[in-house]
């Protein structure tokens, strides 16, 4: 590789001035964005994305679904493209960065290609995925699915939010094209995205190299009790449900540190019936999500949560439960395209540390059909899908500058 | 005591055809009554109850906060009077029998006086404590409270219901009293009521004689977390509030076995905010209601939870606390006047159990002023506050002959 090549960086002042301009297309008051897929504010952000893209001189197009892609010539066109993109959509009250940082990224790229009048061999395709966030159509990671072939384009279409608007209304009044393109082959593809938790910030490491998705699974347990008055009822007459989650909880947690510091184990959502202050509760219900990137510690996990629940509800002799309401296999990055963005953060000189993503994102369909991988960035706190969200823009350039040079080796003529 | 008096029974049918035929004024469909404080359907049972004691010759009249007193003269009337009664309103989803039973057991023995033409010497009067329930205006026993001097009647007039409605407004309505008539004394005081609870049933006993009501409170626990995402967010990262949860909940319930079977603990709500799934809480709420009738005991137990509370919030670095939003000190009812129970149970040859109220009831605050005692009986299941709320004739029945057999020797000459 030439070392005029080996040299190239972005425009880390442009990113970040694209960065907060993306910011201003459905600003909340707290510093935040509400950009819901499909919405006006939505669809004014791929509008501006559409401009810098053809700016840039790409070609445009939609599919089916909504998927938007940029798509910068190579000298061989017909080649396998090199991919690289995230979503513009954001949470009700989401922040800056989540998904939008790997579409403006992407576009630096293909920006700094043009800065330096770098020709690549294979063409270079910057995606916008429809709906990732999954908050107004409560699919999340829906245009990357029904493109990589994994949900179907028609039940995506007839997907509805609250209002009973469809999928199918918002992409005829954006007039998109209604049959799905044939896809097309995917040499390499790579997600740059903020990290979504605290783990870079607190090691003080630039650069996560993302080796994959980890298993992930959300459960209900339902624990059925007897309404009793709090007063005039013995302990030991009652059928308390508090009573088996104050079994449950400590060993749930004990369970999963028994598998490892990568274990995740998480109660979000605890609700009591009737929820009277002097009525022993007559319903209990929590929620229980388990994660682990290693999938035979994963099923183990989730085995032993399972177990612990029926152990329990058989001794306080109890009906109920756990049910999975969602499941989402783990997945394993390409190696040879993890090894392509820890090499370019070698090269680049930046502290790197080989992790597995927490959260779903739509690498994880794209890694279904094509050769793919994921650069993380540090995030303030760790705190995502919040209006507080942040990044530092060094953080920030510095992990478009690793996708850059993750990307390049693939493209170029010796790759 | 003459033989005939000693053989002196209620009329059982009467008094359950009577509890049927109140039962129909505000029936739910599921079987229960909605005759909340004040209401027209409350109205419309205490205009049913009027008519009853009436037609028994009795003299009734209301006083300023709407408690109504049915009055049958004794043969000195100027004399301290023994009186009896409960509530006739109820939950919105309320039963049959909490609160109606003790009045009509006390128009019972009014009656069954009648039919055996027995002249007391001391007045016997009938109670009906307006707003026992405290559901519609929020102030539990509050006709009660209002007449034995414990809570200031202006305030009492003031409060409102969701509507704006205050108990003036209804009370005006319904044409009552604007003065509160001064208190008369009062001899010995009453009340019959359903346990609420699963003892007697358990125990196949038929008469509780209750020596008192438990000290009581009702507690908020406010743990701060911080929210983070259920994947990115390493165990040792998080600042979860369940984890404390899952500390306090098994100590809770150990710290309430040490003292005692008498002691009571419950947890009857349960908040996580936000409430999702896949986020770690950032907040976490629950209510802890305590009651032991051993004064030293809830004192001990309540410092112990409380303990429990800044141990574990200090332990896991979050701040939060314990703060308690009820309290109700525990009452010891006469022992004179228990006596009177324990006794007509036995003479009536009844199974009886010396027991402590769980639950507040009028007769909390009619002790403060005269001697007092109450008679509970059996319950199905231990159900009240609940529209399948239900009991057996023959108790019903049983208890009202306890009753009448206890205010006898208070009432009649040779007392």
């Amino acid at each position: 590789m030439p070392d005029s090549i080996k040299s190239l960086r972005v425009n880390g002042e442009r990113l970040w001035s694209r960065l907060m301009q993306m910011a201003t297309i459905g600003a909340t008051r707290s510093g935040g964005c509400n950009r819901q897929a499909l919405s006006d504010a939505d669809m004014a952000g791929r509008k501006l994305l559409k401009q810098w893209a053809e700016a840039a001189g790409c070609t445009v197009r939609v599919d089916a679904i909504g998927n938007l892609f940029a798509r910068r010539a190579g000298s061989e066109d017909c080649l396998a493209v090199v991919m690289t993109g995230s979503h513009l959509d954001t949470q009700p009250t989401g922040g800056k960065f989540d998904g939008v940082y790997g579409v403006l990224a992407g576009l630096e790229v293909i920006e700094s290609l043009n800065d330096h009048a770098v020709k690549t061999r294979h063409p270079v395709e910057l995606c916008v995925w429809c709906n990732e966030e999954g908050s107004r159509f409560s699919m999340a990671m829906m245009g990357s699915a029904v493109w990589s072939g994994s949900y179907p384009l028609s039940k995506a279409l007839g997907l509805t939010d609250r209002a009973g608007i469809s999928v199918r209304d918002e992409l005829t009044r954006a007039g998109f094209p209604t049959h799905m393109e044939q896809r097309q082959a995917v040499k390499a593809s790579f997600e740059a995205h903020i990290e979504q938790g605290p783990v870079l910030e607190q090691k003080a490491i630039t650069i996560g190299v993302v080796t994959g998705v980890q298993h992930m699974s959300r459960h209900e347990v339902l624990i059925e009790g007897q309404e009793a008055h709090a007063g005039p009822t013995p302990m030991d007459m009652r059928r308390d449900p508090v009573r088996v989650l104050a079994d449950l909880l400590p060993a749930m947690y004990a369970a999963t540190a028994q598998h490892g510091p990568s274990a995740r184990f998480t109660v979000g959502c605890i609700e009591t019936q009737p929820g009277s202050p002097n009525t022993v509760p007559g319903q209990l219900r929590f929620t229980v999500d388990i994660r682990h990137p290693d999938g035979a510690q994963y099923a183990a996990l989730k085995a032993a949560i399972g177990r612990l629940v029926k152990e329990a509800l058989e001794r306080h002799r109890l009906p109920g439960g756990m049910q999975c309401f969602w499941e989402a296999p783990g997945v394993t990055f390409d190696a040879a395209c993890v090894s392509a963005v820890r090499s370019a953060a070698e090269t680049l000189g930046f502290k790197a540390w080989d992790m597995v993503s927490g959260a779903g994102h739509d690498s994880c369909n794209v890694a279904a059909v094509a050769p793919t991988a994921m650069v993380f960035v540090p995030c303030a706190g760790g705190l995502s899908h919040n209006e507080a969200e942040s990044a530092a823009p060094a953080d920030l350039e510095a992990g478009a500058n690793v996708l850059l040079h993750a990307m390049l080796p693939m493209a170029l003529p010796h790759a």
